[in-house]
């Protein structure tokens, strides 16, 4: 097994693998994240195409649709069964909780033009949009439904829509579990 | 068939049952009400433990994450094909209609730490997030999007991110129909 | 190959067309598009009830919700795989662009009671919510997570919950693409 998607699996379990009975009934977004950091680990060109095309046959069947060439830390955790989306370009560090309907994309024009970057130990919730060339600190926590198209400093809740930041020490206490 | 899931029918065709073309037809969110109820009504052990492994299966298919211990009373409506997340401490009364992308989900510290409890006849509208031990009174209308982490009196409409109170009598006419 | 559905593709690739890879690849919002354009193009009635049947269940599968009466411009374009649900009542104009998780539904009661109405060259961010008897401009932007219940003129970028107008000119550059 992939030594990052271990590390992956950690997050979820609190032990690096899975059991023969977790592994039968693994939901989807696991399936995803397993040939997802698999996609990434192959260095043969061609090898790495075809995962690459299997990767995105499974993206429209999951809704997860998260690009090969993204750059993820280790200890991803999404939390749910659904739709998550991310830019290709968006980087995100280590420990990093996603939940469902959230996207991580793009702006297309001015001065934030660009996907985003999200440092370690961050806690996304539901339904949030994160867009645009941003940086969002270490322990953040993200409320479900916020929008945030601004750099968030580290420490801090970010709640509304539009989005205000609250500073705030552990953040992220009770939210980010199994830490790698 | 299961007499919950015909009050369950009833709210949607205004009659205690199906068609055998509407039972062709199916809409997985139907399909998923019928296997949930089906599994609430299960009293051997080893067969509930089976079917609530099918639920589990059913729900990374469809998106729908209502596990089989969560209390959701009669004449529960889902309106659409997506994604619904409900905790399974959640307790829901009669007369619930819900839209998709909802989730209805716990708070994991501080004072609200627990999940809500929603009274009769409400509506939650598309993408609306519901989280906290909370508790959401009868006859109330929760707008699509709106983000509720706080208690809300009998007849009110819910609105906004953060969200704001509006008090309404008949708050959910028009909106909740066929009732049981 | 349906006329209107090569508009639509030109949105996507710039060219009329497919090539056999990409239609061997074809992401499910363009299996949707393609079968929804060809159900709107059939005049004879059983073949366009079987065809609307199987657009029917194509979206319990893939959660796009946009029935075969709804009136929908060339050059539709649907960003991601996810749901998308539109009221068969609503009209949109040429060269939309919609994200995932978005609504574009009815309200039902009071006097915005009805479906709304979009101009040409519209953008819908992703979860976006928009209802009622409403009309929105043309080279309107709405934001992702925008709630929208009011009318919006020509030029203009919408954002937040509860939404404000904020007046543009070329408001959809940079976001509308290969218009048609």
């Amino acid at each position: 097994m992939n030594s990052t998607f271990k590390k992956d699996l950690y997050r979820y379990y609190g032990e690096a693998g899975e059991s023969p009975i977790r592994r039968l009934f693994r939901p989807v977004e696991l399936k995803y994240l397993a040939l997802f950091r698999k996609t990434q680990s192959i260095k043969n060109p061609l090898l790495k195409a075809l995962y690459t095309a299997r990767l995105k046959c499974l993206s429209y069947k999951t809704q997860i649709q998260i690009p090969a060439r993204t750059k993820i830390g280790e200890g991803f955790y999404i939390g749910h069964t659904g739709r998550v989306i991310i830019h290709p370009d968006a980087v995100l560090g280590k420990n990093i909780n996603i939940g469902t309907g959230v996207t991580i994309g793009q702006e297309n024009r001015g001065k934030r033009q660009g996907a985003p970057t999200i440092s370690d130990n961050c806690w996304i919730g539901t339904n949030a949009v994160i867009v645009g060339n941003i940086t969002i600190g270490q322990d953040v926590l993200i409320a479900p439904l916020a929008y945030v198209n601004f750099d968030v400093p580290d420490h801090a809740v970010v709640v509304g829509n539009p989005a205000k930041i609250i500073q705030k020490e552990n953040a992220t206490q009770g939210y980010i579990e199994n830490c790698v």
